[in-house]
């Protein structure tokens, strides 16, 4: 779904003609905007876009990145949640980490993401990981695997996502980056050698429970 | 959807009937369960189910109706987040109403409900109505009409949900109560004669963005 867009070298490619061409784009449920904020000067250096659940846990992961990354921030600043006004994602920013909260089904993180890649347009990031990283059930292996998805599935096991636009169905393809894939593979394998690490496919519960993919 | 199971006088009928024979059920994303709480004693007095998007509102929603139902807290008592450590809705109380955030989409309102709908059968309450209430977009309408929902349709115009079940494609009609519908639409023209308020269809856009159903 992401991996051709995200790791394009030269930038996010929007398919909608109209972004450039409008005064203002409102990230509404990301409680940012471009006519409102400077996007480029505040999230112009991010390369990586993490993913999760709830509000509690990404606040988590931002101070552990903090920590992995020995980021210092100034005396007597805190990380703070950047999209708080708008009461449905949180988002804090450290240093090229975005770590965002997405909610619970895909509709709710097809709505965040739909604004998250817009803000890296607008930013003009270049060469964005993103990644989604969650619990999630498992067939056929022991509980505590880390599973790093190579191709993700919905309920009937297709690789691919269905929409209703404009009174159709489509598809759109759950096309991911093997290569991030590997490259998170082989990470894994050095940092937690006492993980079970593999790649393998995840499913896109998306008609009832919890959106799973990377 | 609801209105067959949820309106029954002997109160809610679970279809899984495992339910009653377990010794605990965990409302894991409400943060109840009834091994840990009392929850006929905390909840047995609920009529009302009222559900909305984000926390915020909900909050503001209860504070609203403990206005006009003219309830009056206990000194030095304030409304608090039953589901505050979940951290994925929120929950407040006030007299026999439960009004809750959902989040955004079918799949987050269908984890919020699969639980509600179960801690309302362990509560052991009688004859409560589920109400959703929110924004949403509208064709052939002036901006600001007041839609009260006769049948919800999907993306397809469709009424009922798919999901896929245990790998089948299976359908879920969209059915609701009409008399209720009546009832809030003769309790509208009277208590808001300012607004313009009607009978309609309102879309499941549950592939993509918000899950709007009543």
């Amino acid at each position: 779904m992401m991996g051709d867009i995200l790791r394009d070298s030269d930038g996010v490619i929007l398919k909608n003609p109209n972004i450039a061409s409008m005064k203002e784009d409102v990230l509404y449920h990301i409680s940012l905007s471009s006519g409102t904020h400077d996007l480029k000067e505040m999230f112009g250096d991010i390369r990586f876009v993490c993913m999760g659940g709830t509000p509690k846990r990404m606040e988590g992961f931002a101070h552990f990145i903090q920590k992995e990354l020995n980021i210092k921030l100034p005396t007597g600043t805190v990380l703070e949640d950047i999209s708080r006004h708008s009461y449905r994602y949180s988002m804090f920013k450290i240093g090229p980490v975005l770590s965002i909260s997405h909610g619970m089904g895909i509709p709710s993180v097809s709505i965040m993401l739909h604004e998250v890649i817009k803000l890296i347009y607008h930013a003009q990031c270049k060469d964005v990981t993103f990644i989604r990283i969650g619990t999630c059930g498992g067939i056929g292996l022991p509980g505590g695997s880390l599973v790093i998805t190579e191709e993700a599935v919905d309920g009937l096991m297709h690789p691919y996502l269905e929409l209703h636009v404009l009174g159709k169905m489509v598809q759109r393809p759950a096309i991911l980056d093997s290569e991030v894939a590997k490259e998170i593979k082989s990470l894994a394998n050095e940092k937690f050698p006492h993980y079970k690490t593999v790649l393998g496919r995840t499913m896109c519960t998306y008609d009832f429970y919890e959106g799973k993919f990377y």
